[in-house]
């Protein structure tokens, strides 16, 4: 006879008096009248588990058992008795009568409660295979399963097939840092794991077949932030002969799809937005559209004030005046308080802001009035020092009501538009947004289109890619390349979802003369591209054709699913935030052998060990 | 209107009368009687295309095609004229009437021709992303896609869910040469790309996730043989509460239901086979049922003969003597020639061989006859330094008849096993062995099981573990680890086809205290266990399930699928046997600042590029 004949959590009421042998975790025992009860846990679920005193050499092995003991149950499935019946569970209608109960493994006492949910994120890593037990991360990695293969059947029906690319690549030093890895065979001389697949993608476009995709690992050794593990996984897909719009269009379908046939969630329409758009209303090329509040420009009517702070902004080349209405922002009763304005204007200074000046609009009828307090109705220290017009126009504008806050960003374009963005979002999301309708659950997806191709960077005195340096620009674009770089637009488009980047990706450049355009603009010599990218370039030689394609983050589009609070909290065994493994202790020092042949030694003296 | 309506090799007479748009390459472009025509290929087949000079600017644009172009059609689907049908194109019935015709990205003329198939593999790497628009090669990874594809389904429909684990591991000593990764972060520590995820899986079975499966790269980093590349890709799965013999019907069932699915090949049923039969009967722990050969036999009965080298190894600890009988071998039309019987004699060499000994039965009727010429029948110097009943043996057991010759290895069992199971074969598969019924083409799967649980390491005077050391011992052989390691049979089973070993695995150790046996009976200290396996041995304490599992080696599976020459011929972007990639050049030299970065120098003091 087979050791499990269901899953605990799968048995229900269709079983009824049926023999069943199930296989699972104790969750808990309970005696009760005499009677041992055992909540038996798999995968699936709960069972409840009922040991009558009547099957004494039954019941002596259920005395027995403790949290976590490993069990087989071959028993019968009855009705619970009345009162007792659990609407929470699948099985909560039944109850398993034990017959036979083999003990498969004990288990010595679990260093926490599977139940405790206040563990250290410390004590959840280096437990990892007992936190992995728990009901929620069971769900989690179950559902990024069921994400991945909805992604992979989607796929398969349009034509996509998987090809893996080289983990074991060539280092290319521009963008973020690679993970290298010393060669045994060609002394001196290093592979890089993939930061992504780009490349190879672009050359199986190439190569002629048509459509690839593969759901794969990707590495970046930086500093890592709450979100960012040096291994994350990426759904990346390419495609020939299909237009910026029909992409999208189609990967939307993919998205939408999935999450209908994960979540039963319906995203409905994508709304679609310009990046220039999205920075002026928003201050992000990744809005939550959740957040009710929107930016108001403000940089046309500063230019002649008496505040410096806003007509210095006004004036500075590439600087911005903005302002952020917050409805309700300053009643007196369930406004904001002065420690909650101080606090945003400490919040904003992360992004740059020196401060964070703001009106309070209490009465606006009364004003413009005397000299002295000429808009009695707005309390604000600004108030005096900037003239009728552009007040006005403030309120114009942002539709200020009686019982609003505006907060005011100037400065230079980045610094207000990060700063900006960041409090439209704190705002938002803050108990006062969700209180009084600035916050809106649920899920909101969009396109950001129409990246610029390039940015200035300053440091280096000269254009950086926005993207990368396959992305194509614009049909009529191609020239401004050489006369004007700042105002070409590329075919790039990042899909966002509740304010998180969860996918990108752009048409490329599959002709060798428009690719050196691009090489040009950025200041990257003939032997400099021959060197980095050269068997792109031979590539694109031979009838390369028209393709472009995106790339999905799988982690954070099931963080956003589960609603999980890291993305450690959808990977099996991640990383900290120090880059290590607690549950392997990996890194690990390594034998001087080990290094030897790789022809690499430690660079401190005082790391090495002695031989 | 969409660049593309249908696929070149997928049009047909279904479509006969309308209109298509097709984009693909210029296989080959000919002129005739003043039309042109245009093989055109994507990656799906080909697709005639006929040019008109009645349509005076397409036909020009026409004129200017080349091979590898990379062009979009517009035309009319027509019935080839009669006379011209290709049977073997699917398109081949019909022909497409150009109307437009636009050049997408022309070519300049490749390094080769696409239907060269005599091109050195250094060409095809150096020049992959043509080599990989070869129709051979699209099919190997379009086949390559499937296989994955319908492992995938197979196991989904059976509850196995893919849980990634880390490629950023610890390195274990153990095995094969780690690929190491030097870690930024942590001063002098490293860490392992994976040789397998065998820890993680057993963790994820002990976290309860049941059933595991996953498609991922491992990395080794040894010397490479004609069929190993630095990573190759593992159909890695395990699963809890299932016996031996249920895992090995599951997986028979998972391979059988892929070769169906993706080749329409039925694989009927897998004869299991202990690994002492197997060694007994073919020298080799991986079959190949395909050849008709068989190992008979001697040791028993020569231990008295005359012939030191069959006596001395038949009376030696651990020697064997065995004889293979090549039916028709020693006729004298079509047998073996006596250079192709010194050939052999060379090529058991290769295994440790000194000596190739062999009888040709010619007419065994004719012995025992005088003293000087015993067995007038058999050809051999031998036969004088064996005595009457040895000889009658030899000729018993192989069963020879008239026209048969038979080889014999005498040595060490290891010697004896891989020189005659190697000549078993090289034979079978030669043109003789084709020829003559020895070698039978078609699919021939098995299981090895029962394979022993230790081998002694004379070398380092202990025992190591044939599979690995987590591999769960027959029921009742727990006692022998300690007292008879070498009799100890091991839960483990080998998946062969055609002479591949294409998947194995076992049935694992669940028991804190049986895996304590192992690393005794391994000579670990509890102190090295602890260090090298602290985390899984930890695991093990609280209840972890009875499991199991395997892994199969996608690329040996589709190289076998293909009937390519070699696993590079299913992998995009290969690595060369020197480690290399030739088309990135990968890998290279790196900045001394990402080395410092990293904590490490280059050892030879010539290789350090000036800072």
């Amino acid at each position: 006879m087979v050791m499990r004949s269901h899953y605990c959590g799968l048995v229900t009421e269709a079983l009824m008096g049926q023999t069943v042998s199930l296989c699972g975790w104790v969750n808990r025992r309970r005696d009760h009248g005499g009677v041992i009860f055992v909540d038996l846990r798999d995968r699936e679920g709960y069972v409840q588990v009922v040991c009558d005193p009547d099957r004494a050499a039954m019941f002596e092995t259920a005395e027995g058992l403790r949290n976590e003991f490993c069990i087989q149950v071959k028993g019968l499935v009855r009705a619970r008795p009345e009162g007792t019946i659990n609407e929470h569970l699948k099985s909560g209608k039944i109850e398993v009568l034990c017959h036979e109960l083999t003990v498969l493994n004990p288990s010595v006492t679990p260093p926490f409660q599977l139940d405790d949910d206040n563990l250290s994120e410390t004590t959840r890593l280096t437990h990892r295979v007992l936190d992995l037990r728990r009901p929620y991360m069971q769900n989690n990695l179950m559902l990024r399963y069921k994400t991945a293969m909805e992604v992979r059947k989607f796929l398969d029906a349009h034509g996509f097939i998987d090809i893996e690319t080289p983990m074991l690549g060539k280092s290319t030093p521009e963008g973020a840092r690679d993970y290298l890895v010393p060669s045994r065979v060609h002394a001196g001389t290093f592979f890089a794991l993939p930061q992504s697949p780009q490349l190879f993608k672009q050359l199986l476009m190439v190569a002629g077949f048509d459509r690839y995709y593969q759901i794969t690992k990707c590495f970046r050794d930086e500093d890592l932030r709450a979100d960012r593990q040096p291994e994350f996984t990426q759904i990346d897909i390419e495609t020939s002969f299909l237009a910026e719009q029909e992409i999208r269009d189609l990967f939307q379908d993919m998205i939408s799809t999935v999450f209908k046939n994960t979540l039963n969630v319906d995203l409905g329409e994508f709304p679609v937005m310009a990046y220039a758009q999205a920075m002026h209303r928003y201050g992000s090329d990744k809005p939550d559209l959740r957040v009710k509040l929107e930016l108001t420009e403000l940089t046309d009517v500063m230019a002649d004030v008496d505040f410096k702070v806003f007509s210095g902004a006004a004036n500075m080349k590439g600087g911005r005046v903005v302002a952020l209405r917050i409805p309700g922002g300053a009643r007196e009763a369930g406004g904001l308080s002065r420690g909650e304005i101080d606090g945003y204007a400490e919040f904003v200074k992360i992004y740059g802001a020196k401060g964070l000046a703001y009106i309070k609009v209490n009465e606006q009828a009364k004003g413009p009035g005397d000299k002295a307090l000429r808009w009695p109705g707005l309390q604000s220290p600004i108030v005096k020092n900037i003239h009728d017009q552009a007040i006005a126009q403030i309120l114009a504008r942002t539709g200020a009501q009686d019982g609003d806050l505006i907060f005011f960003g100037a400065d230079k374009v980045k610094v207000v538009n990060d700063a900006m963005g960041a409090l439209r979002l704190k705002i938002g999301l803050s108990e006062f947004g969700r209180k009084n309708g600035l916050f809106e659950a649920g899920w909101r997806p969009m396109w950001v289109v129409d990246f610029p191709m390039f940015e200035f960077d300053d440091e280096a005195q000269r254009y950086t890619a926005v993207h990368h340096p396959f992305t194509a620009p614009k049909d009529g674009h191609e020239d401004w390349m050489v006369t004007a770089p700042e105002k070409c637009i590329a075919k790039g488009y990042d899909m966002v979802l509740n304010g998180w980047e969860i996918g990108g990706g752009s048409v490329r450049i599959h002709q060798a003369d428009v690719q050196q355009k691009v090489f040009d603009a950025l200041k990257i010599g003939p032997e400099e591209a021959q060197q980095k990218f050269g068997f792109l370039l031979d590539a694109l030689q031979y009838g390369a054709p028209p393709h472009g394609g995106l790339a999905f983050g799988l982690d954070r589009i099931v963080t956003l699913m589960t609603g999980a609070d890291s993305i450690r909290d959808v990977i099996a065994f991640p990383k900290t935030q120090r880059a290590q493994d607690l549950l392997t202790q990996a890194p690990t020092p390594v034998d001087e052998k080990q290094l030897r042949e790789l022809h690499i030694k430690l660079r401190s003296s005082d790391l090495v060990k002695p031989e």
